[in-house]
């Protein structure tokens, strides 16, 4: 990790700047694969799952007795953490939904609010190196509370044309149950357009590697909504000389075993911290399996010493941070003033995978400086809020000649017609 | 308007589809200007003002003294309609502020968000055939209530070098003082990279024709978040034998008269009703200073009768209006199946223009079956909700051993050290 000191205001937003992600030529490859798949359907998904996963799935939709079978290979006690992660994430997101209670905004002028459930989504979870069976928690359980009629859960089979049952168990325990054996841009197409097995949705969420991104990103241009625009996983870690570096250390590293193109962020005031996490990382990083893409995510990474816990704030506020992590003495105190950030973990005991897998906040949340403008998913991601009004004669004798004057001097004319020939109407009654 | 009368079920998706729009070549044009507005800043603004404004201002930054003119320009009458709106527009916008109270998550877990501004947001308010004054209330007011700290608006200047008076009058009426005289393509590039003028903002909200569109959807690319995708604006009208077809035809014509792409839709279960509205079309449309435009769009346009209103709520929802009058006998029965639209009007006198105007609503919402996957602007446009957690050595030996076992599921070691690493520590305590 590069370690800066005291680096001055003007420096910080080259220091903010992610590293830069290589994307050439991915636009064409990822449009030609959505364009098989839009006119080829089933068959144009199985010829890519042949060419990409190494298998030709018999089945692209997962039949019954798959999920029964995954019931089976899934033990217990991981049957029960899931339980318990789900429990928490459903009580979190329950609360979210919120009450569409009329405003009284005058005799004979109702208005409200009604959230509406998407009907139809998708949620893609990668295949890969790790089943990332805790994304079907965190996308399935926030779209059967909004009350989405159709869900769509697609993920790519591993090379035995079957998917990993962890993900089947899952996704069955919180009763998703149309499951495609599809993965990466092709996937991406068939829920956007729609084949003869998998349905069309209008919103698809979900991580993925730069072509699962890209294919989002077209998607857009079609119409499809997308949760967040996509970028590698981060997390920063603010402390002062009251942390456990080996804390420190392992929060850091279990950020940067996520990928090669991860960044961790460090913020300290004490020198001395920066050098004991430098020992700790050496450490434990020797006895973590996937340490060659941690030391990868390691050299894309910052230490940085600052003069005072606020420029901490104010740094990281800068960075926008997907995961932020406050381990100092009062956290509460720093966390009054972050603006920009999706998830802040507070204390030494709130680690960012209890955020990951349990405590029941969503992991996917804005990467990449986008918690400037973003949330992460909520119960809100799946929900429409449509506005309704009922204006009677009264309200309408109050409203009208405020809407005529507007509409007037906007040189609207049929806008205020529709008003004059109801107010006359009226008057004729 | 073209008449359809019961078309079967595998017609609609046909008749759902919106007139498609002329864009070839949009794309190089708004990149070049972007391009152009990003390496030549303020001097690049008053050249492209030039060229597309026909006047080169003086001032790109609007100046207190112009403020202070508008003032004088804008009748009180007008001032006062205004002042009455936007008291409308911010009690309905005001009660979607959300406290944000922790959730129990059990002993030692607390998790809650935390709304928090999006702190620089841009407004776009075009120029053209009509001064959108009420579009500054629209954006303005939730932006706000939502706290943004900086708001930036940007309008292009008329012939004069000049703002329109009633947009500088209603956005100084609310706060907005940070006003600069940008139009078009150039507008949104200036916002979305800032000059030595224009702030550089997070987040660009507004309506505006095909190249602003275009340089939204290009800034996204870039990081910038946008309010919604755009399209040209659309009424869908559902009524039964009682509504009175003056009614009816005024609220077509009010949408007509936006432009020459709108769309206006008319379902009802009453023959006799198409004729009627068809008569009072003809008779409305020929009053109006805007009946080309009017006219134009209604070529667009269609008439349908349906079997019953339960088929006019199913076809209202394959279509997704922006905005949906119900003026049937009874509209909240139908108003209870409405999954899909932007703003729904119940009854006879909640006419479309109220919410244009002056009821509280937000008119800035959907278009182009956008409806099925968006919602319209509100406070929560303007806002991120950041989630936060706090675990206490008790909450972490409950949570740790399911983070633990789903953590080395998912094969990421690393993850599962952070919570070991603690508890061991909380054990030797």
């Amino acid at each position: 990790m590069k370690t800066v000191f005291f680096p001055p205001g003007n420096e910080w937003e080259d220091l903010c700047r992610r590293p830069s992600m290589e994307r050439t030529g991915l636009d064409l490859s990822v449009r030609e694969i959505m364009e098989f798949v839009r006119s080829g359907k089933d068959l144009a998904l199985m010829s890519l799952s042949e060419k990409f996963d190494g298998t030709r799935p018999g089945n692209i939709s997962v039949t019954p007795e798959e999920l029964k079978e995954s019931d089976l290979l899934v033990p217990d006690s991981l049957k029960r953490s899931i339980g318990s992660a789900a429990e928490n994430i459903r009580k979190f997101h329950a609360a979210q939904l919120s009450d569409d209670m009329p405003v009284d905004m005058g005799a004979g002028i109702r208005c409200w609010r009604k959230s509406v459930p998407i009907q139809k989504v998708g949620l893609y979870i990668p295949g890969g190196s790790a089943p990332l069976f805790s994304t079907v928690l965190m996308l399935g359980i926030p779209a059967k509370i909004a009350g989405c009629s159709e869900i769509v859960l697609c993920t790519p089979p591993g090379k035995n044309g079957k998917i990993n049952p962890v993900i089947l168990y899952t996704a069955k325990s919180i009763g998703i149950n149309s499951i495609f054996k599809a993965g990466g841009a092709q996937a991406i197409a068939a829920m956007a357009f729609g084949t003869e097995t998998v349905p069309k949705v209008f919103k698809i969420f979900g991580p993925g590697n730069q072509y699962v991104t890209k294919a989002k990103e077209l998607g857009q241009a079609e119409g499809l909504a997308i949760d967040m625009p996509a970028g590698p996983s981060e997390v920063l870690v603010m402390a002062d000389e009251n942390a456990d570096p080996s804390f420190i250390a392992s929060d850091l590293l279990s950020q940067a075993e996520h990928g090669p193109d991860s960044q961790v962020m460090f913020l300290t005031v004490s020198r001395d911290l920066i050098n004991r996490v430098k020992d700790e990382i050496g450490k434990q990083l020797d006895e973590l399996p996937r340490r060659d893409i941690a030391a990868k995510a390691l050299s894309n990474s910052m230490m940085i010493q600052l003069s005072s816990l606020d420029e901490c704030v104010a740094f990281s506020n800068a960075y926008a941070p997907e995961h932020l992590i406050i381990n100092t003495r009062d956290p509460h105190m720093q966390a009054a003033g972050i603006q920009n950030a999706g998830s802040v973990f507070l204390g030494p005991y709130s680690c960012e995978s209890a955020g990951d897998y349990a405590s029941g906040t969503n992991h996917t949340l804005p990467t990449n400086g986008y918690a400037m403008n973003y949330s992460g998913v909520s119960v809100d991601s799946f929900i429409k809020k449509i506005t309704f009004q009922e204006i009677s004669q009264d309200g309408l004798k109050t409203l009208g000649p405020v809407i005529e004057e507007m509409a007037g001097a906007e040189f609207l004319a049929a806008h205020k017609n529709a008003v004059s020939i109801r107010l006359k109407n009226i008057r004729n009654d």
